[in-house]
């Protein structure tokens, strides 16, 4: 008999639902808030988890066959040791979950700052009309010249949807060059970066780089906060270099108060809720269900984490 | 020997431009705050206008033959006698010049609901995080069902823009039918109006009709303001049945400072920026200068106006 642990915060609806997935499955369910000595002796004798358990757990659990994730990110597991713990434990993420929204929101911070919504939003709070003043400022995405740094599933659905602007995109992915890249930058209307934390990746929007972009262009940052340099990104807004940035992700989340970007100008800072959704648990549900019919089955699971290549 | 006058406010750099393109016709250029006793002579003795003179002085020009508007909107022109003017006069207007701006800001705005742009924005400007407190209230436009209201270029655009989106679109222009209207609305989750002002489209968005809509849509007017009542549509945004609404025009424009549109939750105003681009003088006089050569060989002119349809 197969026993699944799970600790997402659920509702009854929620839990039930899960339970009718698993069948005659033993499920565990504890909240985040279940003191350990309580939930984890559950977590001990369970074959499959469903979540993010902490890592300590993992290693001195010596039947655990495969854990779903709740998130994209596994930072936090990258460090045990694979080359043992590969050998009997499936990690499986939710790669490709986000997408859609990630790439919607996207879309509506980079539209908002070439549309001028963000000033408009805070010139109602002020009962402010600017009317045909705001026009000269105003711009469209159509025809833009575009860059993509990260080729995984956010940057791929966030192409797609700007498929009917005409714009001319260009990729960069694991492999990238410096020179092309600072080339493509220097012509960039707009540049999206969603790619991991990496060695490869962090600090690739340094000062330098952000010296590189074209002047009255947008950075967006939907991927992790360490690609950028903070500093060097508030200067290019305040000094004008750039029209406007999307921020997403921060090195430190919450962002603390004293921070600077919450004093930068045309910086909308969505606060990692990029992901985010009404539903998203039901999905996740769901997500788990069809990845657990198929280890039942004996099938691939979907979105299997390779620890070796780091993300 | 063929005269123009040109009442559009322009650089020294634009007005050599259009010159330009007149060739050797001869150009009288006027700002509009110059005294009517100085450029109306010019106008007179001019065969073609290109911007938006006062009506009273076309009634009384016997021989003028074409006047290109630098709008879409022609209103000021409909209470002349069109049966006479119509046969020596020619109006054209600026039709489907502003669809891809326009375009963009209903998708900036619609985008900004569902993504939480909007409180994003004032959560900067207090300098408050509120991080995964945000999810549960984001949503996708993906999928969702959409009744476009008017069938012009800018809801083509529009319809354009969100293809990817995967939504289920309804469209309703002239001659549309209540009991369709109402039931369309009653399962849409976006509504975009973008019709003109004319007898038929007054009022449409009545408190009953507003009532007809899902909980939790959102309501976009891009065509003019006379569409909607405003009291209700403040009542239905404060009352929670509409998730959002975004609106470019407003029966009084600027939108009076003890209006309550000001205090309303959930409300986009975009101040009838919606057209706006930093180049539009340009794509203007570019516009124009298609349609001269259109005039001097003959051919048929751009986006004539019908006085008899109304729009």
């Amino acid at each position: 008999m197969m026993d699944v642990f799970c600790n997402l915060t659920l509702s009854d609806v929620q839990k039930a639902r899960l339970q009718r997935g698993l069948g005659k499955v033993q499920l565990h369910h504890f909240d985040e808030n279940v003191p350990e000595n309580i939930a984890r002796p559950y977590f001990e004798k369970s074959d499959i988890v469903f979540g993010n358990p902490p890592s300590s757990w993992i290693v001195t659990h010596p039947s655990l066959c495969w854990v779903q994730l709740e998130s994209v990110g596994f930072g936090e597991y990258l460090s045990l040791n694979w080359n043992t713990l590969g050998n009997r434990l499936t990690i499986t993420n939710l790669s490709g979950f986000f997408s859609d929204p990630v790439a919607e929101s996207i879309l509506a911070g980079v539209l908002a700052f070439y549309r001028g919504i963000d000033r408009l939003v805070l010139l109602k709070h002020a009962a402010d009309w600017q009317g045909d003043l705001l026009r000269p400022s105003l711009r469209t995405l159509h025809g833009a010249n575009v860059v993509l740094f990260g080729q995984g599933a956010v940057n791929a659905r966030f192409a797609d949807l700007i498929a009917p602007f005409g714009c001319s995109i260009t990729r960069f992915g694991r492999g990238w060059e410096t020179a092309s890249l600072n080339k493509s930058l220097a012509q960039a209307d707009l540049v999206v970066s969603t790619v991991p934390d990496t060695p490869e990746t962090r600090g690739v929007f340094d000062r330098g780089r952000l010296n590189h972009m074209k002047r009255g262009s947008i950075f967006a940052n939907f991927g992790r906060g360490s690609v950028v340099h903070d500093d060097a990104l508030a200067d290019a807004l305040e000094g004008g270099l750039l029209m406007g940035a999307v921020i997403d992700v921060t090195r430190d989340e919450p962002l603390p108060v004293e921070h600077r970007f919450w004093r930068t100008p045309n910086l909308i800072l969505t606060q990692h809720s990029g992901g985010g959704t009404g539903n998203e648990i039901d999905r996740k549900i769901e997500w788990f269900l069809d990845n657990f019919g198929r280890y039942q089955r004996g099938e691939k699971l979907h979105a299997v984490v390779d620890f070796a290549r780091g993300y």
